[in-house]
């Protein structure tokens, strides 16, 4: 019986990566497996990666050379995907990991970069046992759908965006 | 001139406190000192206090034997909530770390255990390039109006909940 469950973070607020980093880290203290792909590297070196390598049972891996956005790069940001979805198609049928977090999948799924249909195949086949957290904005409703835990981080109030505070280190990235 | 943060994760979602322990991780991946204070601990042995101990520059503390939440033992509950307190603010006053998460601390105020203008008091007076997440249901108003960032953790869709679906470790606690 399936007790790995399908948790997605989404919303425009703050938390959703931190949150599934959280998670990685609440289950390397159980002992578990837990692998993060991060599917959109950020442009600042980030402190999470070499901090999450630190822990017992946790990889940790950035995809590539980050997406372009751009309209008339579009092959290669398809292409791009498509390589960062054969590591996490490989990652989740491997079954040497408890726990997968999927970093910004929502947003390569919501940009139409990779064909959802596949990704919500692949998800759907994962072993019984694995963990599986999916974050970033706009999670498209086929995969809410799927999910067994949906939460929404909702901003209130952003310094970033309400004082104009710059972004910090340690806390933004 | 101030530029440590005052953030608070609330709502009645989860991901508040696994989003304030990924903040601790990332800020150790950029060799800042953390201290994690729970004010509520839980009943069950957690994942994320053995491995937070792990990342070099964090300190994780669980406070005291618990709440009783009854009416009849509410002066023990304040006592040991002024208790707690008192090592927080001798925590935000030393000046030994650059992030301090108080975890829970919105349901301590909520319930009244605390009284809220010494927090918020304490609070302000922290040092300059202290940043402070403080995590937990029902945040008290005149702590979010302080705030320099807000966010809400909204519960979309929850397996305990929707599904009768048992907690699991590594992913609840």
């Amino acid at each position: 019986m399936r007790h790995g469950l399908l948790m997605v973070h989404t919303g425009e607020g703050k938390g959703k990566t931190t949150a599934a980093l959280g998670m990685a880290l609440r289950a390397a203290g159980h002992g578990m497996r837990v692998l993060v792909l991060q599917f959109i590297k950020g442009n600042r070196p980030t402190g999470e990666l070499q901090a999450l390598r630190l822990l017992p049972g946790v990889e940790a891996e950035t995809l590539g050379s980050g997406f372009t956005w751009r309209k008339e790069s579009l092959d290669e940001d398809r292409e791009l995907a498509r390589k960062g979805w054969e590591l996490a198609r490989t990652a989740i049928r491997d079954n040497r990991y408890d726990m997968i977090v999927l970093d910004e999948l929502n947003v390569v799924l919501s940009k139409g970069l990779l064909p959802e249909e596949t990704v919500l195949e692949d998800l759907r086949r994962r072993p019984d046992s694995l963990h599986v957290v999916v974050t970033g904005r706009g999670a498209p409703p086929a995969l809410t759908d799927l999910a067994d835990l949906v939460t929404e981080m909702r901003s209130v109030k952003h310094p970033y965006r309400d004082q104009g505070v710059k972004a910090q280190k340690g806390v933004e990235f």
